[in-house]
């Protein structure tokens, strides 16, 4: 295993380790939904990012791991929702059931909605000056509402009007790209870096967060469930619009090379160590889960 | 019709303006539903409240309407969600179809998805100094989450463990009262009012909230649904234990009528003119809607 990859262990285990402090303890159905649903082995992208501008800033160990854990929250509550009977009806999230076959429908749907506010709970409450908190708020508040990641949902869901590779790729960036360029973000905010550092990784964000996504749907088509823990060929039981079934398989493979290698370009125009970063934008697109 | 009436009527429009100008005005289905969900004639009682409280305090009108529309909108999304299939199942809400019914599910659980992290971001936005933002962002995050108005919907549907007035009462408490208590607490926040006044004026807030919960279970009995907008009899049929089910309906309304008193006695303790926050008590246990 690389160095990288241990890298990316140690950091998966570190935003796992902080979202088991943060989640509610008690017995209660909804604690237990909302544990369940979260610390399930997930593959931690987003608080990796947020690791990974914080080592080429200033900020605070402490105050990374909460925005880490927050913004993890959210993307842990919108597959609960997206995996709902009536969304994806999908019965598998990374090799278990999906949280309303585990517990119910309801029960379901209020995890969600419980893990979205406590998300703004720990932003409001990170260690740093009032006037990034409340960027970094406004950041998070944004990229998962109407014109970020719900709204990426529904076109998913009603996807009659995703019929090109750019009604796709807008459907993509406001589904997934905007809370992994949000991660990405708000760390910089956190890290103090400069406006002009945080724009380049911002693009570069929203380079990999497209490569991640057409990634995905590689797995979709290629890994069995038994390695990507989610149903084989669910998006073509579907009917859903994906890069593959537009593109093709070995264009799609193609797109995501070539957005990952812009992402690495991107990382070359800012003067701080962007190697991590670098790999990350290869990994993305050479996982198989 | 009374000066305290047309107060009323005069926020309650001032409060769906507001949400109208803030909500998003594209055609796309999601931006529709929303509209749709809290565009529709609601009691508007939350923003009713931050007025009332800013009238006792300083505040800007444009902060008051910020505050009081993104309660609102935490407000609707909790009633889109309420209603679903997998929950109260209920096909009317204020005379018109459930947003479900309405449109389809996947997109009510969106609608709701996404008015919350338009509240959050209202909030981020509004026009007051940064601290008293956090502190209104943080009460609000913790009014909606798991120890507030989700976790008493989960106990409202699982509820099995309700089987008193006291535990009843504590569901009550989270479901409805805390968002109410946090509309008074972050308007008088907002209104630069003393610690203790907020302090006192929650007090006031819980007793309200409980006493707005049992009319509501009052009015489901006692009014066809062409007057209250509800299927009559609805929680009755779902055999939701409720304040008339479990302690008469002459014992409900006696309860509703002494915890409006005591709201108005705490009043009382505040050196200011609340002669409207009292009136307000006295309303909301006499409504038939």
């Amino acid at each position: 295993m690389s160095e990288f990859e241990n890298l990316l262990i140690q950091y998966q285990s570190r935003a796992s380790q902080h979202l088991e402090e943060i989640l509610p303890l008690d017995n209660s159905v909804l604690s237990l939904a909302m544990r369940y649903s979260v610390l399930n082995g997930g593959k931690r992208l987003r608080p990796i990012l947020v690791y990974l501008v914080g080592e080429i800033g200033e900020a605070s160990e402490e105050s990374l791991n909460t925005l880490a854990a927050a913004i993890e929250l959210i993307h842990c509550y919108s597959l609960i929702h997206d995996d709902l009977p009536s969304m994806d009806n999908d019965d598998l999230r990374r090799g278990k059931p999906t949280t309303h076959k585990k517990f119910d429908e309801a029960t379901a749907i209020l995890a969600g909605d419980a893990l979205q506010p406590l998300a703004f709970e720990l932003l409001s409450d990170i260690n740093d000056v009032d006037h990034r908190k409340l960027s970094i708020i406004k950041s998070v508040a944004s990229a998962c509402g109407h014109l970020g990641m719900v709204g990426g949902q529904i076109k998913d869901i009603h996807s009659d009007n995703v019929r090109d590779i750019t009604s796709l790729d807008a459907m993509h960036f406001q589904k997934t790209g905007r809370l992994i360029q949000t991660s990405i973000e708000t760390a910089g905010i956190l890290s103090g870096l400069e406006a002009k550092e945080v724009e380049l990784l911002k693009e570069y964000g929203s380079k990999i967060g497209l490569a991640f996504q057409i990634q995905d749907d590689i797995i979709d088509i290629e890994s069995p469930s038994s390695i990507s823990g989610k149903d084989q060929g669910s998006d073509e039981e579907q009917d859903k619009i994906t890069y593959p079934s537009l593109a093709g398989l070995k264009e799609s493979k193609l797109r995501a090379q070539d957005l990952a290698k812009e992402g690495k370009e991107i990382l070359q125009l800012i003067s701080k160590n962007t190697d991590n970063l670098s790999s990350l934008a290869d990994y993305i697109v050479s996982r198989k889960t």
